[in-house]
């Protein structure tokens, strides 16, 4: 298994030592894998950078620093640390496996970032950013950056804020079936042009985001 | 002046213009240097994390990220950027120029880290990690990390926490003195590895800072 991991890595350590270090959870006892978290953070975030800059020539520093912050987010880290089955590979407690550890987004993003330290420490930073781009890459290719990472209500309201428009209203149309699966259906108002949009989602915030989203395609066409 | 900026960095722009850039604040108008202060940032994290890492093998990750923390907060990198007479080579508008922008220390530190990404940028992460390790490694050296900006008992106790140690005890072996110049002589007791030191103060929190002070000292060993 360590082998296909390695293979979904597109990296084969030299030191097998330092990769059962980044696998090993600090409840294992042995030595585990929090200084390399402390290392492959710093790694990731400066392969990240670079790609992102790399990417989006045009765009500011803030919007750079937003989009990382997405890219580089737990549950972010925790999808792709699952799609290469990092949780099977995971050296832990009794406790932590039996309370289901090797699936907790947490333990599993430390993890990846673990290997990025490793990779750094024993191979240098450029083979740490190869691994790196090759997984963050697709998901750099995928951004919209007129999205640049914000909510779409935030983005509305910037939008309008730099038309010099008024802001919009939300209202509350309709809320649909059971209390624990509930539908919400929002509006989102614009006076300036005039404009309603309609959002659903699970909850009225979610419905909300649905609305404003649509407002800013309206706008942005 | 520019020649000189590049001697005490120990290092040489291929690219002026990129030099020219990193040296840029937006007040000028020109091409800036945020977006490289944003990759320059991320360098200096990393760079610096590695530097840590490997100085203090046994620092657990919360101390190491304390210490980072230290290191490249703004005061410390004006610092820096004012020795290496940055100010000097700044370019910025009319107004920030005549209100002393070239000794603020948000623009000096800031063209610090573009400096970083822009040496990043041209000639890639180990020609920019010599040029901050060049300026770092003194600030590390000097560092103690029993400090580490904690106290003793904090110290002791995360490092025999991320050891899965039993946690010390502190007793009071005596009191001696008059009521307003009293010295209190206290045990530090390791159950394991089974360990004694003995600390002494005008306070009993004091004694127990310097017995477990004397604990770190043998622990770290």
């Amino acid at each position: 298994m360590i082998q296909r991991l390695q293979q979904a890595l597109g990296y084969t350590f030299s030191r097998p030592e330092l990769l059962l270090q980044a696998l090993t959870h600090r409840s294992s006892g042995a030595a585990n894998n929090e200084r390399l978290e402390f290392l492959g953070d710093s790694v990731l975030n400066c392969a990240v950078a670079r790609a992102l800059y790399d990417a989006f020539p045009d765009l500011p520093e803030g919007s750079l620093s937003r989009l990382r912050a997405n890219l580089v987010r737990q549950e972010t880290l925790a999808d792709i640390a699952t799609a290469l089955k990092i949780g099977d590979n995971l050296r832990m407690g009794e406790g932590e496996l039996k309370s289901g550890g090797f699936r907790r987004p947490s333990i599993l993003a430390d993890a990846l970032e673990s290997l990025f330290g490793a990779i750094f420490l024993e191979a240098g930073f450029d083979a740490a950013q190869r691994v790196v781009r090759g997984l963050f890459d697709p998901l750099v290719a995928q951004i919209d950056p007129r999205a640049s990472g914000k909510d779409a209500k935030t983005q509305l309201q910037e939008l309008l804020q730099s038309r010099r428009l008024p802001l919009p209203t939300y209202q509350l149309v309709s809320t649909e079936g059971e209390a624990h699966d509930q539908s919400f259906t929002v509006e989102c108002v614009l006076a300036k042009p005039a404009l309603v949009t309609r959002g659903t989602g699970k909850s009225r915030r979610a419905a909300e985001q649905d609305a404003a989203h649509q407002a800013c395609g309206v706008l942005q066409k």
